[in-house]
């Protein structure tokens, strides 16, 4: 039977047969999958696959298989669709799941609250091992966890934590609060995601309970969420730290169009043109310098770029370590001095190797030693700014990951040629 | 009692106060910590308290404390050792322990191999859910998981899956073959531990079972060291890209030294110094263009600042992309046709940009059309140079990642200055 063939793929290849179905045969799938079967498949596809399902499957169907989803994923469903489609799939909501995710759907984006479920166990202190389990095998299939079971008061606020582990290595007849974890690691419903995600690795969790303001439990949230949030900040980062804007468009199948990838990288290229005007200037004061040496046009590049990379590096380690929270092992000024120390050092190296390289080109002595201190100087404060920028940024609550390579590169092009042409300028009569 | 007041802190706290001891005093914890206890606090140490304990505590409490410790975490603590302690470390090793351990420190580093841990519950086709029950709680307490059960046939070969939540919300006769998933997940020991990583995600599971070229069952690695390798990985791939090489070094209490992070910088700083000799000697060869009209050299900074950010956003989008394994979503020669379609676009916004503003600055047509074409041109191609680069390193099992934003603004950078120079060549009588 069509069935029982259909069940012995893996799920990802099911996903992929309901994804080939044309879109009038989607309908059929509803003959021979029950809705808790197609649930499971729903929350494996792709966007563009649960809009066809929910577009195709009939709604008393859809309204069974949604109650089977656990309420986070319905949630982040129902918020990529616009505002008719909302409201048609809340309309096919069952009463009991309607109220916990339109509560969900007012969470603030990016918070614990926003991520979470509703649908998790909780049980009190004064319940028995067995009569969790009894519990347990009554409502674990809408839970999205049971692997964590959470005790609460008559109040429904968090008083402890018990995992199914500690609980089946007991006694049936012991007493939850004789084995319940009180030391409870939770988070607060406006905590940010990424901060989340670090508690959960941090204490190797499988789920977080998320309470309010009065301790009272609101939901959990699960792992796999963690590592999905893990995964779109880190991409975020990454773009960001390259110097694309994130702007949030919709994908189409093919991925991103030439315009949505261009409107993403536009803005810093063109801001940068403008800051680029500075040096611009910069160079144009110098341009009787310039014109008297024109060998110092050609070391320009190298200056220029040494001092961009320099600054990148000490700005990739300072985003790393600011959005991972790590700004706490070492003082600001600490991590300032040893910055300093260590631009001083990169740049007594690229001195010397440019010096030495510059006199061999053109054997000018002072035209070395102009090069060479250029350098320098430079690269001792291309890490202090490439640290301290980030830094200041986190303090006024901007993502450090804005102070991208490209723009920390155009910060420290300025001050480069400051001090290159003002050394050339001072040593002119020598060359 | 002192006992009691400690058990009553955060497991977070508890590790705090052993740190704080007095070396000679962290003895102290044996008298009033099982064992079982205390292997709890070591998982969650810091290396040097792990090492403080490993030297204060006796080594009958020791081994007793690492027969609590899952093999993986064993294994990472005794790898961090050098030669001599390791062999303390394994000689104080319960001999039922010290098989798996060893053959775990032979896997090779970065696969899932050396990720797994040995400890996991097997059962047979033919075990009902209360034998497994049974089972669990007889060794669960050595299982690093208990939320997953492994079903293998004699010769231990792996043929199913089973999650506790299946078993407990089933009757307790029924037998495992009955419900467990025969379509299962699973990575060679092989595989790389980022691979591992995208599987986990992709699947939302909580441990993955580690088989050989013979489908036998060797280990699992869990979602926790998954959360931990994809923390390291993107450190390292954020310092790759901002161009700081990956030495591994052992980092002091106070992070890392001066010295330290001049040895991880220096090396792209001084190889690209040597590439911008390049740069130098195009813009020499060039000399007459330069001293005829200096104000090239003015906007020689923004050109090839431009290039080298197109370039590096580019290369961002890349990097994330073939670190994910994404690459497939899209073929290469389609990715090449939309970076070089919006290298154009960027290109074109940009000239006129900058056309106009150098119109105003300098009030020569010329020089504006030499600058805005310089541009359009290089922009064009710095796009197709970000995206090709690290694609060929991947294609040659380079990490994509050592093809840093400094290393594509340098070739970006030779390239556009030869634009450029020629362009203004051709039109130096009209200037
Ligand atoms: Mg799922
Ligand atoms: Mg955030
Ligand atoms: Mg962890
Ligand atoms: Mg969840
Ligand atoms: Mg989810
Ligand atoms: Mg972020
Ligand atoms: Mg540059
Ligand atoms: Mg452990
Ligand atoms: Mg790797
Ligand atoms: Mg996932
Ligand atoms: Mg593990
Ligand atoms: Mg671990
Ligand atoms: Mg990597």
């Amino acid at each position: 039977e069509f069935r029982d063939l259909f069940l012995k793929l893996h799920e990802r290849d099911q996903v992929e047969v309901f994804h080939l179905l044309y879109p009038e045969k989607k309908v059929k799938i509803t003959e021979f999958l029950m809705p808790v079967e197609f649930a499971e498949l729903f929350d494996d596809m792709d966007f563009d696959d649960q809009l066809a399902a929910f577009y195709y499957l009939p709604s008393t169907y859809l309204q069974n298989v949604f109650s089977f989803i656990a309420d986070d994923n319905v949630v982040q469903f129902i918020s990529q669709l616009d505002e008719e489609k909302r409201q048609q799939a809340l309309d096919i909501m069952k009463p009991e799941d309607l109220q916990a995710i339109e509560s969900l759907l007012k969470q603030k984006l990016g918070t614990a609250g926003a991520l979470m479920t509703t649908e998790l166990i909780r049980v009190t202190t004064e319940d028995t091992a067995d009569d969790v389990i009894a519990d347990m095998r009554l409502i674990g299939a809408q839970a999205e966890t049971i692997y964590y079971i959470y005790v609460v008061n008559p109040s429904n606020q968090l008083t402890g934590v018990l995992s199914l582990r500690d609980l089946l290595l007991s006694p049936g007849d012991t007493k939850v609060k004789e084995i319940m974890n009180t030391q409870t690691i939770y988070v607060s419903q406006e905590m940010d995601q990424e901060d989340v995600a670090r508690i959960i690795q941090e204490y190797d969790l499988l789920a977080v309970p998320v309470v309010n303001d009065d301790n009272i439990l609101l939901g959990i949230v699960t792992v796999d969420d963690v590592l999905d949030v893990i995964h779109d900040e880190m991409t975020e980062d990454f773009h960001r730290f390259g110097g694309i804007s994130s702007i949030d468009e919709e994908e189409g199948p093919e991925g991103e169009t030439i315009l949505q990838m261009t409107r993403k990288r536009l803005p810093w290229i063109i801001i940068l043109i403008f800051l680029g005007l500075i040096s611009a200037n910069l160079i144009s004061a110098f341009e009787d310098t310039l014109a008297q040496v024109v060998a110092l046009a050609a070391f320009m590049p190298i200056i220029l770029d040494s001092a961009g990379n320099v600054g990148t590096q000490s700005l990739a380690v300072s985003v790393r370590r600011l959005t991972l929270n790590e700004e706490n092992e070492e003082s600001f000024w600490k991590m300032l001095g040893k910055e300093f120390g260590s631009g001083v050092l990169i740049g007594l190296a690229s001195a010397i190797t440019i010096g030495v390289l510059s006199y061999f080109l053109y054997g000018s002595v002072t035209l070395s030693i102009i090069i060479g201190s250029a350098l320098l100087m430079t690269l001792s404060l291309s890490t202090v700014i490439g640290s301290v920028v980030p830094t200041l940024f986190d303090k006024v609550g901007i993502d450090p990951a804005v102070a991208s390579g490209p723009f920390i590169t155009t910060i420290n092009d300025t001050f480069a040629l400051v001090v290159y042409f003002s050394l050339a300028t001072y040593f002119i009569h020598h060359l």
